[in-house]
């Protein structure tokens, strides 16, 4: 006991800025102590032995939307919100969801080979032997096709990677890529090839990625093994995720007969996943050129990237059909403030039996549920509407939270204060990404969360790792891009969002797979169920006071401190950009390239390009300027000193701040995202592009579009300040 | 025709500071005129068919020390050094050379394995079936010796991964251990496995070095074969190189009686190289931690540290014999200056058939010698004498040149100007290293000779791939380790030396294997001896430019210029150091690293280390700003224009100015290294280091040597700077 004393007067060394404070952003006096109150029995109330049965039960079956298991699955969790005391139902919308009808991939020269496209059951693994509903290795939204043609390595095909291919001498128009898994968001994967005249793409799990390079495979360790392969959407998202057919608004009409050919998010070409263990003699048959150093993976032997004399056939078909998928959505009526919405979700549906993905996030949000409950029953009442949303679809296209938040869309601006997400959680360290303006809700319900297996904090756990590797250890959100629910709150509605979870310290490299299992969780993932559960008391914790608040626990400074640094970032890029390109050009000309290359492997020499010209950053140095100055304004603003009226008023205004932030015609080519600050790149996929429009335009090298997106980016940007200022006067009453 | 003219025009604007000056350093006026004339017929003497026919006999056997295919290489060079017209002789000496009597490497739990250690014969490789005379996989200068243990797999095995397995709570004593090539010098692994306790040590290629990872393997390409595996010295060269029994003097007693327990440069555990092919079955066995994700390589499993459960058995017992070492020394005596001497060698012995390694330089120096004598024959005669060496006995040691210069010891640091080395040489790019005074001298050379694939000049495709890796494309010479025969001239007789060859664009994965063929070197590492040619070129030009010149073509500024920047170094490594210990034990005392760590892996956390005081670096910095300014003094220095006797004295007091830079006593626990601005690292084997009494004591945390060593070492820069100052004082005539 003396030991762990010494530990924790230690441990307040470490503890970042935010910690040493006791406070809870937006209480004050009375509020503050009852919150505090409210809070000291909490922990308490947390059970793991629940989300233990309720994993368990909700992955005995493959659970996809669509499948009668996530009915099921819905109905459960719909039953226990409504023991729990939640005003409980089920929204169903039906978006297209296609299946496979027939899967052929075969090396037909130099020998011929048959890619098995299974994944065995292995021993101790209980529902790995499951086949019935079992949904087979294929990516979401792949096209119909039936090709043939030379094979092509091509990395993680991204565009960099086809810009070396070309300096190589290799062009895949008419062929077949196949890519490894990373680098970017599988969807990125047929998009590129496509762009560049591919005819078929397989995108392959490289043992580099998780399978024995990282760690002993399943089941003696938690690691891919060799004839697993990685399911997931190719569904072009980053233009708009959710149903292809109804982009905008909730797929409600379940009686449609559906169109493919209407859907522009579907891949131009066929696309299937495949396992290193059917990768390998496809691979190996590669001649041409050594693939550089980097493309290498961890198959023993030498990497090419062809093409050929590998020749690949591709057919696939799918079930274009629409498929139910079943939102859980509960209600617990706030007292006081019952308009404004705090909203809690996470999705159910699986790739197949889905433990750790996503039924781990799902059991902590259920947990979170019950314990409200059970301090309901006690008597107590948000003053704030609490919200908790169980989303189907999420693997194929965010399908559950998309369509459910553009058929509500007009309430959800109205209502919702902010969007608090997770995913898969697992055994490790804290990690949080979002609207910056909650860094410090997220860092004090860190602050007040023992981590299990250390009894720090798990703020200060967090803060330790970040600076034993050499990082800043003060907690900042990260700005979100794409890969979950919170999409279309954040992107399209303009709603303050988050997603967070737990981990780093497990061996997970089964994801998408059928090995995502009960039996794989609870040796390699989260084997005590200690993590669903500290994510489920971060997560309370953050609606508990969300709800309780007496002014938004939102801040306007750590946006306009994220404007102003993105601002300077695109700047640098555009100066970096002009730097080497005038660099490259001169060495171009001088004949440098030429003399370097080796003159037996006949590379294709790089061609000057257009130098970089200087753009007008004005409207966006002048519009980040203005939003530091306004976001002081609003952040000294006392509410609880303001007249009720004044203070409803001025909340209301921070509420629907971050709306302003949205333009109505959102990016160029992408209607859809509408959100200035941040969006899923269109060629990264989940990474995040900062001033998206901006950044794109100039790393594409599109000055026009670069200034148009400088000047509107701007605009909106000013807009917002312009609001914050002006909430802000008419709080002091000026 | 038309297009090369353009080419080369724009090539000119790539063309370093170097390059397009078109005078010769140290030549002036009338001999400039005389030199520029000698040397416009001079490509059109060189030939590619001699020296094919010279590889491909003197690669037929294998031809070690102490075989009689390396007495008959030696024979066969000095016929030709004696038909082109050189007073040649074979000048022998009698190291200490073991070769294997038993090799038996076996696991005995999980399973029993047997380790092949064979190198099979493959097809298309003429001497790779060759049995007789044939060393087998081994490293020269291990102790016998007959351990079994626990294996441990240790990565490089240098300092720092011993220091990573402590965190990770594995020790190494009293166990094997495995450690993969590369990273180090071979010979550092079984020393710094000794120090940490254990018992024995294997050495494997893993294919990541060497292997499939870097390209297709021999026959089908040129990279390392599953069962290839290796050789290579161990002996502890850092400290002396050469015949461990008489250090300092030549081995020159033929009857000695050797008592390899005097040897102090023999390994302290018995250490055996073996091919991937015999470490899978080991390193596949091992469990405990799996291994950190920089020590992974590119075998088909996950890599784990051990210890055991394999458990091995390693018995190695040696013939510990004398050998003899045939050097070949052909000497063309100066007309003008026959008592300085220019030294031009390589050695002729190999592992083996040693086709690139040595074969391809040694038939570059032969070539440069016969168009040495076809000049001669022409009339011509060097000023000085030119000295060609051909040496035996590198590969267990750098025998042959360490024992032939220690023998000369004395009319060498009175007569040596210089002594220029080459080793392999492959299809590729210009590089050298050496004494930075010698810069101009290569820069020059590599200017005026044209490479054979592009038609540009060599320092220009030099340039244009320093400039495409974004780096500086001035040259300048790096300092020397070890690694080859020029170490006993530099750093333990103060010669001015230079290494060059050509390289980058081969497919050399043989390295110290039966596969370092012949057939192997015309596939895959110069097939058209284009680049053999090209290094006799470069060479020759040297020679013939050392030889020819007025004044000795050697700088100072470039000597001042490196010393100034490592003692920058030095100061900024101990101030580095300094804030990474006390940000380090910060973190400790705040118990970050304990939070950080994973606490199911019970990582043995790191302990508060001392703190790194200021230290007094005056001394050194003062001798460098002296260095700078004598430097300066004596390159203005007007050579041609002074009195015969005067610049006679002048030139003899630059000729050993070198040697004022090494100290009697030498480096702490080295004596034999005596310069004090480089070294063999201690820890690093070939690797240089730079003011290595300085730096290696700052690295080892030893502050009060370190403290000396600054005295110490910038005692001796003054005295160089003041022996520079008098020559240039002396020539003005002041």
């Amino acid at each position: 006991m003396k030991k762990m004393a010494v530990l924790f007067l230690a441990l307040q060394m470490i503890v970042s800025a935010q910690g040493p404070e006791r406070g809870l952003v937006g209480f004050r006096g009375e509020s503050l102590a009852r919150e505090q109150k409210l809070e000291s029995g909490l922990d308490g109330l947390f059970q793991r032995q629940g989300q233990q049965e309720w994993m368990k039960r909700m992955t005995a079956a493959p659970h996809h939307v669509g499948s009668p298991a996530s009915r099921a699955v819905a109905e459960f969790m719909a039953e226990q919100f409504r023991a729990w005391g939640y005003e409980t139902t089920i929204e169903t919308f039906y978006p297209l969801f296609p299946t496979p009808r027939v899967r052929v991939l075969e090396m037909t020269a130099p020998e011929r080979f048959t890619a098995k496209l299974e994944e065995p059951a292995v021993e101790g693994d209980a529902t790995s032997g499951i086949k019935a509903g079992n949904l087979p290795v294929y990516n979401a939204y792949s096209i119909d096709g039936d090709v043939s043609g030379e094979l092509v390595y091509v990395n993680y095909g991204v565009p960099a990677d086809y810009q070396r291919l070309k300096e190589m001498g290799v062009d895949v128009k008419g062929k077949i890529v196949i890519a490894r898994y990373g680098g970017s968001w599988r969807g990125i994967k047929p998009k590129v090839a496509a762009e560049n005249g591919a005819v078929g793409c397989i995108i392959y799990s490289d043992p580099s990625g998780d399978g024995y390079f990282q760690g002993d495979v399943y089941p003696k360790g938690g690691y891919r093994p060799a004839d697993s392969a990685q399911r997931g959407s190719v569904m072009d998202m980053p233009v708009y995720p959710g149903d292809p057919l109804t982009p905008g608004v909730g797929a409600t009409d379940a009686k449609r007969t559906p169109d493919p050919k209407q859907a522009q998010t579907v891949t131009k070409i066929p696309v299937l996943p495949i396992s290193y263990g059917d990768a390998t003699p496809l691979l190996r048959a590669l001649g041409g050129r050594v693939a550089p150093e980097a493309w290498r993976g961890a198959l023993p032997f030498t990497y090419h990237v062809g093409p050929g004399p590998a020749k690949v056939h591709l057919k696939l078909e799918f079930d274009w059909k629409l498929a139910p998928a079943h939102n859980v959505v509960a209600r617990m009526k706030g007292s006081e403030k019952p308009d404004e919405w705090v909203l809690r979700g996470n999705h159910h549906d699986g790739w197949n039996f889905g433990a750790a993905d996503p039924i781990s996030g799902m059991v902590a949000v259920m947990e979170e549920a019950r314990v409200l409950g059970e301090l309901a029953k006690k008597g107590w009442r948000p003053k704030r509407t609490v919200v908790f949303l169980g989303w189907d679809g999420e693997e194929p296209a965010l399908l559950g939270s998309t369509e459910w938040a553009e058929q509500h869309a007009a309430e959800l601006q109205k209502h919702a204060v902010v969007y608090i997400n997770s995913d898969s959680t697992s055994r490790g360290f804290l990690s949080a990404a979002g609207t910056a303006g909650l860094e410090k809700l997220v860092a004090q319900a860190g602050r007040d969360v023992t981590d299990p297996q250390t009894r720090a904090s798990t703020l200060e756990r967090w803060s330790a790792r970040r600076k034993v590797n050499g990082q800043a250890d003060e907690l900042r959100l990260g700005a979100l891009g794409s890969g979950s629910d919170y999409t279309v709150f954040l992107h399209h509605l303009g709603i303050p969002s988050l997603n967070f979870g737990f981990g780093g310290e497990d061996s997970y490299g089964v994801y998408h797979s059928n090995y995502d299992s009960y039996d794989h969780f609870v040796r390699f993932v989260d084997p005590d169920f200690q993590y669903t559960l500290a994510t489920a008391q971060v997560g309370a914790r953050m609606v508990l006071r969300l709800a309780n608040a007496d002014a938004l626990p939102v801040q306007a400074a750590p946006v306009a401190r994220q404007v102003s640094q993105w601002t300077k970032e695109v700047m640098e890029l555009a100066e970096k950009m002009r730097k080497e390109t005038q660099k490259r050009n001169e060495m171009i000309r001088a004949g440098a390239f030429k003399l370097a290359a080796d003159p037996r492997l006949h590379d294709v020499l790089p061609e000057v390009e257009g130098e970089v010209p200087y753009l007008n950053f004005a409207p966006l140095e002048n519009a980040a300027a203005r939003l530091e100055r306004a976001a002081k304004l609003v952040d000294q603003v006392d509410v609880a000193a303001l007249p009720a009226e004044k203070a409803a008023k001025f909340e209301e205004a921070m509420r629907v701040a971050e709306q302003r932030l949205l333009r109505e015609e959102g990016l160029p080519r992408r209607p859809w995202f509408k959100h200035v600050l941040h969006a899923p790149g269109f060629y990264t996929g989940y990474g995040v592009k900062t001033l998206p429009g901006v950044r794109e335009a100039i790393e594409q090298r599109n000055w026009k579009e670069a200034e148009e997106q400088i000047g509107k980016t701007g605009a909106t940007i000013n807009g917002y300040a312009e609001w914050l200022e002006k909430a802000a006067m008419e709080a002091s009453g000026r």
